[in-house]
């Protein structure tokens, strides 16, 4: 079943989710005036033009996001389903379906390589859960990041065993688990949660080597959302609301055993974390050089009505921001033309897909420089919202804007980059450098994936 | 006479300024919750222990700001006044007395400059206005940067000819004034305005090339204010204020001719300009260095609370955070060692101050990325004010929010850091690159005040 | 017919061109030692092993270098064309039918268009010229950097009218041309020369506006060679010769008209020039990621060697030639995934091109450096080659350069590094940096290239 | 006594050093035609006009270098004075009695502390020693950096006891020495050699923490000099000679008692080297900024003679190189003005001293890039030496050189870019890299000795 914008509102609102906000205690989104925009965000997607595509073996129409990739033409038209969502959603990305289908990708993988190995039954765990969420339309966040702790201690070391998530109790029904993730995207607002571990475990992490799926509303979930500022008085809020991350408790979550799909397997726990960051992080340069675009056309706009597009400097700072959209879009092109294929799941290529994710993270702070360069100071030195709806005031303001081009033009292009930049740069700067991994995450993964053996070889053959 | 905090309290209770913020029209920052924290930083500086000392030429103690540097060591002991003042303000820079005096500073020299020229007696007026400024102890704000319209067009080529602020009328106790100044600092909450020109001038624009004072209540003056956030939110806010800009409006504002600087001298704006510029960016590198201590100082407490510090990307992270800061402190000393002197009154070397302002802007960008770097995403995901304050969520957070110390104490970093970062960063990182001139301004000046001499004659003798 | 080795160096001893190196003047590079090498270098493509394909129309087999690209998998095996055949010349380009087919490709594109919108019949000469040098399987050096005198002049109005190369005569049988050209590649050791225009024109210009092919050994032409080096020395001169630059001298040559390709047709010299172009670019980025496998193989056995391959800053080092060799790659990819075609010819996308041109000029001094933060300050201070030749002193040498590994091998990657760095660094940075077109050239095109509505698209419809 | 130029040439004919050459063995640097211009650079010192002073204590004329700083104003005087002598040593630092200098103040101060926590007497012998080599007039050069085999592995671990010099024999007249320091500066062309311990150490390292000093001709020591290139082909070879450094080879070196500095206090090893390093670091960043001259104003003329002074990326290059020099100026200033002050002798700021080192190191590889950007890919491929004496070939490169000046002019601003990138850029930038520490020594020295005392007390204050 395909749902619609309609049916998913109504299936968000007889769920009954536990909800920390502003200081109170929500049972559904639907209650509070800014997070009712994050399930407008989600809803978006169900109007999105192209979302379903009709499924051979399910014989039906089904989103495209779950559209299992096989091969390199499946990966690019990924990749260009997120973009161009993203562009729809006015360079908000849409996670709702983008996530969780990363997640099941590496869990189709992982589980069936847990299988041949263990002897164990995942896969056909994963499979049936995917069957589900397939023909229900469900809509997805995925927890990875524990809380951590102590930085440079194990799962098991730290001084309170919580800080990971863990198996506190294994019943004949299912296993129940504690703990908190940190920075859940968009859960208050999807129908399921899949939790997967976040890093590489000993044997002593046993009980934290765990991956499952639960409703959103499963007892003992509760969700404290982040600060999400006055959603409905920013353009990107007003036109497509809000994704916003939670810390995630699990305070004795029990879950079914069916939707258990790794469970001690520790030396499974690094494969499983970064086949999912693989698949995540090429999902994120998707997206990511989509939402560039907001920059580029605001810098852009904002040259054109100071009249200095010709401006060398200027023009430096414009190219550095379409150089970072396209260098992540070279990423994902490449990465989609070489992936590695394994159980018949087409992986992108990790070293194209984390050295543009690592670029994506590293330069941002450039993008977020060339667009003040070109913004001016304006931006942070212009009157309140309130006082443009003020005629008194804004008449002046009106008149002295004025520059290449009439002041209320300029006025509008001054505002969305005060948005981008004075209102949200500082949070964009940081989930742009750690969202889907940091630069750090990506460094590693990169040194460990890369294969140095073609240029070892020409120096070995030139030292002959 | 010295004021004291209560004192000048008492003053601006008294002044009546067209204010308008938030929709509002004001006739005082008092009338205001937000803005009341503009009044209460400006008090702070009449509660600095050191502020003030005896002038043996007016027989009086008055502030050290308007103490005129005539050597190295009064401008070492400057750049001093301004680091320390602004440690003591936790890092929030008092313009008060600081920006009038860089503008005094310039117009002493430049008025004899031109009056010796001109034949005017423009030196007098200052040297009075001065000596009422000093003996009163008054504050100052500075309006520099008109909004200047279509950028590649000159004053008087402008489509609206206030797009520069100029003289319209022209009586026999005074001048008349039209146009609006862009980013004025702390206008709201101070005694004076000085009003200097924003750039070198040709004769057609004789018109512009107008210097003056006002008392922040002279009739026509309008300022309308920026939004300032909740500022007794955050915690530099709480202790310290705020300091807002505002967009200045002179409509047909009368200024009598003792408080005129310059008329019509168009081929001197440039070197008023210029000479301001010089003094107010050995002022900016001064107190950025000190405000740099913040990011520094919460990075380095991150690190720590997260078991990190000895991570060689974290250490390098704090590196360029303290390179940063001393950087600034090196070229403020280095620029105070070798000043010009011209009318007996020490400027900063120009080559030192402005590279070490163009490093300021330039690198910013660099010191947030480097702070987000260590901080972690949690500082973007983290759960709002009003959750910290309800137990019901504040018990999970403290237990989760736990690591290398306890979760109580990493919250108070985390909050700091998204104050710095996600609440503040994009506002900090656009004013750091614009404010006190942008990169290009510095690029310009430093380019053409460098001395190739010695490189030349080095190169010529090699190639002999 | 396709040659083979014996023929082309039979072939090569037969052609008399005018070469100056050394202050000598030689007929033939086979008379000098060094330049010897450059033939050699030659006469390596030839032994490429998978060099020749059969090609359908013309019923023969013919170098890949020569087949027309029609889409995307075209382009696609000709970036691994050069890859490859750059890693079997042990990281050094073989420019011989690379650069001379980027020209032709161009040729046959801009002659198709001159003959439409002009009545010229360019293209049959173009095609006629094209199909000898495929059944006569030649090898092409290409001119089209002019030594341009005073950089903002244009052609016409140089103090000297031969600073750009120019039609001096025109004749029955065909032109005359005198000038110069710069930075000629490899012109020593090859069949034949293609003259280009090297920017746009304007009608002033008219006699600049020229293009041709001629023999190697045309009267009038002179060859002055850049500093080799003692290329037989080096590991890469000894294994696979040298590709020397020339200054090429045109002192009235002439040109039959059926070697003639564009006589006048000023307005379409600029499209010329940057057709060519963006086929040269990406030749280069496909020959460069090659050629950064030497620093990265020398850069990663020298860590083993000293034992620091897990040490963090080394990590980051080699990771940033990874880097700079696969964003080279990437654009190749995107840029062949995404041609344009036209009149039946793909050319490599401009904006991935660039973009990945722009990487490589830009950060090659990036690759240096870390590789010199490998490498360690021993590649500039050790012994001469003569003294590890000299028993006398070896025996020291090897024992002290022992670390991770003995010190024989160390001795040979610390000659590697020095070669590398020490002994070519400089030329290579240079040649990185300007080779193919300089930065400037790169973003000026990028700029023009550039389509901006996608992202102001996405801002005008966000601000309505 | 004062040496003059000709007392330094006939002393040095005297001495007799194992030198080791292209593959000979020499006993004085004057057998060799390029050796020989070592000795010249040397000899250039005491031709420099302002070399010594009276000094009070010795009641004698001394040499500068040798006046221990007691505080800022000697720091500032040690600063000029390299700066003055590398600028008229053409850019070519003196190293004769810098280096020297440097190593006695920091064994003055640290043999000091030795003996009141030890009871040695190691004071007297470095104040014996320095008294000679003052009144001597003595030149001087340092081995500090052993050959270090594994990286990871401590002296006393390697595989090859010899890898870091040690004692191999006590006697009662002395100690005999074996082991190898690599790139130890101008040892060919000086009087003595002072040999340091490279790094701190522990107690199974006490043979290996060891300081002292030797005639150059003392029995065993072996100097493999490193390849000089054609040292009188270059313009700064010809004008002011080289400064070569050695492979030092120390096998079985007796040195007496009065010539040991350290033997055995391991625990004070760290100190010394550490010492020694700020004091060095100092004197690096001096004559660097003197250096950066040469690529300033081979730059500068470069681009006027390319006519494009006025190209804004032009400009930016300039200024990099601008920036380069003045922040090591800077850092050198800041560094005198704030010493500290230890057992009476004043030592340079190292936070000053190392943030200027750092960006001395690190950004070196962008002056050469701006360098190259300005200076066009001709430096590369211009035609040889030899080409430029032949009549034939030199009127074509002088006709075709010409731009916005004569062609003969531009030549030899091209020959001089040449030299400095092509011939010398890897050279330089490996050296510019390494030479008196590393970037990781640097940045460990410095967050180890910075005091982030006043950046946390800020933040505490602020989160009370």
């Amino acid at each position: 079943m395909v749902r619609t914008k309609d049916i998913f509102l109504k299936d968000i609102s007889n769920r009954k989710a536990e909800i920390y906000f502003r200081g109170k205690k929500l049972s559904s989104p639907l209650e509070d005036d800014d997070l009712r925009y994050a399930v407008y965000h989600t809803a978006r997607l169900f109007e999105y033009p192209k979302r379903t595509y009709f499924n051979e073996e399910f014989k039906q129409e089904i989103s495209k996001y779950y559209k299992i990739p096989r091969n390199s033409t499946d990966l690019l038209e990924r990749h260009q389903l997120i973009y161009d969502n993203t562009l729809y959603g006015y360079g908000l990305f849409n996670i709702s379906q983008a996530i969780g289908s990363d997640a099941l990708f590496a869990l189709l993988i992982v589980s069936k390589i847990i299988d041949k190995r263990a002897g164990t039954d995942y896969y056909s765990r994963v499979w049936n859960y995917y069957r589900r969420v397939v023909s229900e339309d469900l809509t997805i966040a995925v927890a990875q990041t524990d809380v951590k702790g102590h930085r440079k201690l194990r799962p098991h070391q730290q001084p309170d065993p919580d800080l990971y998530v863990r198996v506190v109790e294994v019943r004949s029904d299912g296993i129940v688990v504690s703990g908190a993730k940190a920075h859940t995207t968009h859960a208050v607002a999807v129908d399921e949660i899949i939790v997967l571990p976040t890093r590489a475990m000993t044997q002593h992490d046993k009980n934290y080597a765990v991956a499952f799926a639960i409703p959103i509303d499963a007892p003992g979930l509760k969700l404290i959302v982040r600060e999400t500022g006055k959603v409905g008085r920013t353009f990107i809020g007003r036109k497509e609301g809000v994704e916003p991350e939670t810390l995630t408790i699990f305070d004795n979550v029990f879950v079914p055993w069916d939707r258990v799909f790794m469970f001690g397997e520790y030396d499974y726990a690094g494969l499983l974390a970064i086949t999912f960051a693989t698949y995540h992080r090429f999902t994120a340069v998707s997206y990511r050089a989509a939402l560039a675009n907001l920059y580029l056309g605001a810098a852009y706009k904002m040259a054109e009505a100071n009249g200095v597009l010709d401006a060398k400097h200027i023009r430096d700072d414009i190219l550095e921001i379409v150089i970072y959209k396209e260098i992540q879009r070279m990423g994902a092109l490449a990465a989609a033309m070489y992936p590695i294929v394994q159980e018949g799941v087409a992986i992108p290529n990790p070293v194209y897909t984390n050295i543009a994710k690592l670029y994506s993270n590293a330069k941002f702070a450039d993008v977020l420089k060339a667009t003040v360069d070109v913004a001016g100071g304006i931006i942070a030195t212009f009157p309140t919202y309130e006082d443009l709806e003020n005629e008194a005031t804004r008449k002046y303001i009106s008149k002295y804007m004025r520059a290449a081009v009439d002041g209320e033009t300029r006025i509008k292009i001054i505002e969305l980059l005060r948005e981008l930049v004075v209102g949200g740069g500082g949070w964009y700067l940081t989930t742009m450098m750690h969202a889907e991994g940091s630069m750090e995450a990506s460094k590693l993964e990169l040194f460990r994936s890369y294969d140095y053996k073609e240029a070892l070889d020409l120096v070995e053959r030139l030292l002959e």
